[in-house]
């Protein structure tokens, strides 16, 4: 069991260029969302409008790159596996380290990777750990809370359990209000404007068992889809499924 | 009892001028700040690293007045008892209504009045309540952690208890994490650099009685002071314990 600060060097070195679920299980995996200053304020009061896809862990200095409150001595350019940068909307770059600029500011956003340990832990199934794949993502016909320049749907993550499984998956992630909580739907995909399970906007697909039902938490990988949506000149993301592990317990809550 | 709804009417009529504790228990009360849409940012993220004084309940749009998550239908110009209007952080007024400008922007947020009524509900002693003055508030040696132009020192408002009484509080406010949560402090004011409970810097005195020690909780007039030492072109706030009531249930959790 790596420490997270040995998980990030590994990805600083590029020894470790995966999905991080799993990895330094007990710790807080984070979402990452840069975006020049200019937009930073619309954004921070879009998280506090919709705090189950965009719980805030930490927001950067303007211009800096080590999370003081939840990783120091960490690099947000180097540090996560793989990024993402959208320009006007559109995905332009998958790289494996950015640039940073002076008005740049990081938004470090909960993952619902954080409450995986527990869930294992009690027994309950986690089927891309299992299968060795990333999770699957969909976007939904959930419209987030506009805030400024901000709106777009709400994208969500999916496990498939039994529905027995679920109301066990629901009590034990609940209290995980900094990871998204609990579930946001249980069920129907067609109830959240998901035309196929098969086909996830982001992520890999997985296996769906007899008696099972997909149980949907709201992601953090919301800001993409928003940023597709609302076209901001600049942001930069993490790729979905490659986050940025932090020293922060996985039971810390957000800003607390 | 009246609805949360009808003591703003009386405050909106003058009918009413005075600390709101009490008034419409089991909904939330909130501290108000409003600032130059330029120091917004920096704000909020003050408030995000210092969630204990500074839960944050709701960010208005720039130039709007009407809190639309917290009390729809409501005019944060009018609809709170006091103001203070501070300048470069001199306090140049306490009006009634205040005016209104394109590029401010409102917070709310979190107020310990919000727990009281679960307090009395046990059994304990409210004593600012008891005695028909508002709650003491003093400024701490205690430094909040800084963001971009905004620092200061800590306020804390007291409620005196017996030992067994403050544990009891604790139990009971812990939960109420955007209303301040458990106490930052029981006991010694020397190790929160306070004086004399006799002088607050905020509020009225109030009685302590034998066996009883002061219970400190963290304070949404912590602002108030971060502005006088920070030195914002201007800050509204509520005048100290003359809250904006809101229709959020006590328990809410903040931008739940």
């Amino acid at each position: 069991m790596r420490t997270p600060a040995e998980v990030r060097a590994a990805i600083r070195a590029r020894e470790l260029d995966e999905p991080t679920a799993a990895l330094a299980p007990g710790f807080a995996q984070a979402n990452l969302v840069v975006l020049p200053e200019a937009d930073a304020f619309d954004f921070l009061r879009f998280c506090m409008a919709n705090p189950r896809p965009c719980p805030v862990l930490e927001v950067l200095e303007p211009g800096t790159v080590e999370p003081v409150q939840t990783a120091p001595g960490a690099d947000l350019r180097t540090d996560l596996p793989r990024y993402r940068v959208y320009r006007r909307g559109r995905l332009v770059a998958e790289p494996s380290e950015v640039e940073w600029r002076e008005d740049l500011v990081a938004f470090l956003i909960g993952c619902s990777f954080t409450f995986e340990r527990a869930l294992l832990a009690a027994g309950l199934p986690v089927r891309h750990i299992e299968q060795g794949v990333n999770v699957p993502m969909y976007r939904t016909s959930v419209a987030c809370r506009p805030a400024g320049r901000f709106s777009g749907p709400l994208v969500v993550s999916m496990r498939p359990m039994t529905p027995d499984e679920a109301v066990r998956a629901t009590e034990i992630t609940a209290p995980f209000t900094s990871a998204h909580g609990a579930p946001v739907h249980v069920g129907d995909p067609a109830a959240l404007g998901i035309p196929a399970l098969d086909a996830p906007d982001y992520g890999d697909a997985v296996e769906i068992r007899d008696g099972e039902v997909p149980v949907f938490w709201a992601c953090g990988v919301t800001p993409q889809a928003v940023a597709q949506a609302s076209k901001p000149e600049l942001m930069i993301t993490h790729a979905p499924g490659h986050m940025f592990v932090t020293d922060l317990d996985e039971g810390d809550r957000a800003h607390g």
